[in-house]
């Protein structure tokens, strides 16, 4: 049995599933002693079939492992390695990949000089059943002779091992298994914690300068049109009519607007504005209805507001989007410690959206040390497709990334879309999940350029093809020396549990995760494969679970890695509360890979969180020798 | 049937318990048409006993009634014209008294002016069984002929109205009726807000600036040794750090201590302070330990920081902790539209506890216009008694309540305290319920002047006696034109659900109120008498209920009046979290007593409630006429 290296000699005792009782401890360096929880005798008994359940989570955790490496994601190198063990492989750690990401700019640095972009290549994209591949040249294109070593993922094997774990997370002995995991998981963090929490504290005491305001904290999960609270909103229209009241802000059939006129039009005088007007704050209305959510969107109801004030595209080139956006990056400059992940929409209803959101970005310089930007692709084919705004699913897909292929290719070609693209973190994939669509992603589903019908295609049909995509963009700029990008669907928030099933393939991290209450073996995945989940209890409780059923606190206690998120501060915040408290995000796994110093988090805590890993992990081995 | 004069025949018609269904409905001045929720029979059925319950509900509310009027306190006018309705006795509203406040200074004025202070009075003021009476002078004290028409409550029908109300709280068809109603409720606003929240919401909205954000509110409790948050504190204190470090802060032993000095005999640097190693945050270590969670007051574990920080006597005359109120006070004026009631500590030690917090208050001026004070005393006799401070109960009760007789008999020779009681709203009694005393409450009890045993008296005990006093003293103050005191408990927070049958009688309003969960009766009781409630979830859930299971949204949606208050932000809050919704507090009851363009509260919320309690005090009149 080979463990992870930085666990001694007592450690690994301490992880066989039946446990001695210990008098001495393992020792890390720097962790200080702490009470360990041992069972003694196995518990795994009473579960039938253990090695065929263990064979099941096994196969289910190297399909994930294999299309995270394949698109330049996370997989817990620990998870790794004992996928490795159980194989009788040597673990190799140049084998696990990393996202790349954009570092910020240096000082005195101008984080939209184009001058240090690669030079432009003369290869071609091309899209080939609903991916895009690229080509030495358009000869090469035609035959279809992709350039080596960027591997699409292969279709019929995904379906195979989708079909494989649609099953999985249906078997009796599976689910039994990791039911009682989970519930012993959560017993067992409550006895750490009961045991523990003044020695932890005591670490957290002793760890000069850092408390819980002065750690960093990330929102990654903000929409940027909804990213300034209701009040901010209120006093930036109120603002903007007294200094703007005269200008030019719509035209319509050849007639130019002014502000005074636009809101004349509405009934509307912004002095008489108050929050309850603005009327863009969820509440219960809104409750299992995400139709009314949207539209909470528009202030005061009048989609000419959110035109004016929360779009990029308009008569005013998005200005106003612009500055409420810096004042939010500026607040969160201010408070020092807070970061934000805004998304931003590309519909793929035409190629030009790329072009007019990086001119945006360029033209009112919206940048800031403290955001980084997330792409949001709508699931709307079937509305675009109703209008006649694209031919086919494949059209709209070409028009969501061959902008992207063409600026890394030709960076100098493209040079606005290749700055905005160095700030973008990854693809968030959002709509109403509670929607169906009838469709099942099996291998006789149409290709993207064959699905010409106006019904949507399903949830995993349009994660699948947003991965395939990323995963082939990511590989061409991972060769070019660019950042890649993370796929980061909203999943789980409503729907089927077959979403987060596509997601536990695709994604290196999701959105919300609520629908994992849902499946017991689903969340021990999440949980082995420690897939982060932003999830959002305030955004949750105007829509899909009232706050005190919210999973959050129990999902922390097993240890999946969840964090907080605002998701629309705009409809569910009434103060300034931005962010929280993020999982801490280092290579180095377990407590070797925490700096308390900059984390301000326990080393007891991050012992206990790896060693209970690593023991779950050693339990599939184990079971795996079992009949 | 009486009615009151606000409603119209139609109402009246919706209010019979076995009602018609109605084509039209009430017309209200100025309430907009609402859906109502009639039920048609007899839904009382099935209760036994019924009139015997309607009359045990009804002499609760009169001995309330009785109890309220005589302290100046508060007892809804609606609810006093049912019970003389029942009575077939005239209702006079000059028979309803209502408690004065100090208005808020003029522009101009200066709030610590002595000069329009009343003038002193001859007339003597002693303690006789625990209640301090007003005399015309020495010899008529000695004969105990106190002064016409300020009457104290009679003890022993105290004692045998607190009698009759324990028997009713237990029981069975009072009970029964009470769960019931209650349910009902709780159901009938389900619906009405299900049927009626949009035709709300349109209300709020046509409300022209007014919403959440410029709404009045009111922190009604807050103490003040913690109204800062921890972020606050430690901002201060090393603020204080950099400026006086050389400053004489403590003299022990006739030695004087610097700041600096004071620091490091506690082998601290405040340079390396964080909000951990502050430790004033209560967690899941203080839960159902309220002597863990006082202990979370000393700042760094240190009662020598709480000395020079958090309290009014100290080497350096308290200025430390004026400053930090003020800068709380002044955080609450840039907001423009909260206030808060912080509280003092008196603790009946010695006498000259008044004249050292009143002049603390007048030296470093700590006055705002967005503050009114609190009197909080300890229920800590037990450890006065232990410590040889005082010789008995009735000599704690005098060092509390004697001086302000003095200064409200003799102003001008007590100006500070007399200036400083102007801007005191009342009287809070504080402590560990859950705490034991073992004595029961009866006419056996010793009285206080008797009472020298170390052990603690009851929760009860104490009450009354400070009720008593409280009555007397605002009888004084009445008669001389000044401002009176409210008696406004902690009370239910845990403990015995007696505690809540001690503050129905004495009480003009409670914190907290929890322990309501378990008694159907008084829950009622509270609901028929509207006493207002204020609740502090988050404290609650450090101390003594999770968050999730907290009553206050239940309390709220069955008509009890109650409002969200902080308690200790030091201890529960991490960010500037201030204040909340307040009820409004208005003479008139119903919709007429409600300017929406001031409490942004919709009309049609405003008549349910009416409409609902008049309701239930009908059931209670019919109910009387039944066998």
């Amino acid at each position: 049995m080979t463990l992870p290296q930085s666990m001694s000699d007592q450690a690994r005792k301490v992880l066989a599933p039946v446990a001695e009782v210990l008098m001495d401890t393992p020792t890390y360096l720097e962790v200080p002693d702490f009470q360990r929880v041992a069972i003694i005798g196995d518990y795994a008994s009473g579960v039938l079939y253990l090695s065929y359940v263990a064979y099941g989570v096994y196969r289910a955790l190297t399909i994930r492992e294999k299309y995270m490496r394949l698109a330049y994601q996370r997989f817990p190198l620990t998870t790794s390695q004992y996928l490795r063990d159980i194989e009788g492989e040597p673990f190799k750690p140049e084998h696990s990949v990393q996202p790349v990401f954009t570092s910020p700019p240096k000082e005195g640095e101008d984080p939209f000089n184009t001058k240090c972009l690669p030079e432009n290549l003369s290869w071609v994209a091309r899209m080939k059943d609903g991916v895009i591949y690229v080509y030495k040249d358009a000869a090469e294109a035609d035959q279809h002779k992709p350039i080596e070593n960027m591997p699409a993922p292969h279709y019929e094997t995904f379906i195979d091992d989708m079909n494989f774990l649609i099953a999985l997370i249906a078997q009796g002995p599976t689910k039994t298994y990791s039911h009682r995991r989970l519930k012993f998981l959560m017993s067992k963090f409550n006895v750490h914690e009961m045991l523990n929490e003044m020695e932890e504290m005591k670490e957290l005491k002793l760890n000069p300068h850092r408390d819980f305001y002065n750690c960093r904290k990330v929102d990654t999960h903000i929409h940027a049109a909804a990213c300034m609270n209701q009040k901010h909103l209120l006093r930036f229209i109120k603002k903007s009519y007294r200094v703007d009241a005269d200008r030019v802000v719509q035209n319509i059939k050849g007639k130019d607007v002014t502000m005074k006129e636009l809101f004349a039009n509405l009934n509307l005088h912004p002095y008489d504005l108050t929050v309850d007007s603005l009327d863009v704050h969820a509440g219960r209305q809104t409750f299992q209805r995400f139709d009314k959510f949207n539209a909470k969107y528009n202030p005061v109801g009048a989609s000419e507001l959110r035109d004016l004030y929360m779009k990029t595209e308009n008569h005013i080139d998005g200005e106003y989007f612009a500055r409420i956006i810096k004042e939010v990056a500026s607040d969160l400059e201010d408070a020092r410690y807070q970061y934000a992940e805004p998304r931003l929409s590309i519909y793929g209803c035409n190629p030009n959206e790329w072009t007019k959101l990086s001119g945006w970005f360029n033209k009112h310089r919206v940048f800031s040390p403290q955001l980084k930007w997330m792409i949001q692709v709508p699931r709307i084919y079937d509305i675009f497709r109703g209008r006649n705004f694209v031919p086919h699913f494949g059209k709209m897909l070409e028009n969501i990334f061959l902008p992207i292929f063409q600026a890394t290719i030709e960076p100098h070609a493209n040079p606005e879309l290749s700055i905005f693209l160095k700030h973008v973190t990854g693809f968030d994939s959002v709509d109403d999940e509670s929607k169906h669509s009838g469709h099942m992603f099996c291998t006789k589903s149409p290709k993207p350029e064959e699905w010409d019908i106006v019904k949507n295609p399903s949830y995993s049909y349009y994660i699948y093809y947003m991965y395939a995509n990323i995963t082939m963009i990511n590989q061409l700029r991972k060769a070019r020396g660019m950042n890649t990008f993370q796929f980061r669907p909203h999943c789980g928030e409503a729907g089927a549990v077959t979403h987060l099933l596509a997601s536990f393939m695709t994604a290196d991290n999701i959105s919300h995760g609520l629908n994992l209450k849902k499946s017991p073996v689903l969340q021990y995945l999440y949980f082995l494969a420690q897939i982060p989940i932003a999830m959002s209890p305030l955004s949750n409780n105007s829509l899909f679970l009232e706050y005190a059923k919210n999973p959050v606190l129990e999902f922390l206690k097993k240890g999946l890695i969840v964090s907080l998120s605002t998701d629309d501060p705009m409809q569910f915040h009434y103060t300034k509360e931005k962010t929280h408290f993020l999982g801490a995000d280092y290579l180095k796994e377990g407590p070797e890979g925490n700096d308390i110093r900059k984390t301000n988090v326990a080393q007891i805590r991050m012992a206990y969180r790896y060693e209970t890993l690593c023991y779950e992990l050693n339990l599939i081995k184990e079971g795996l020798k079992t009949d």
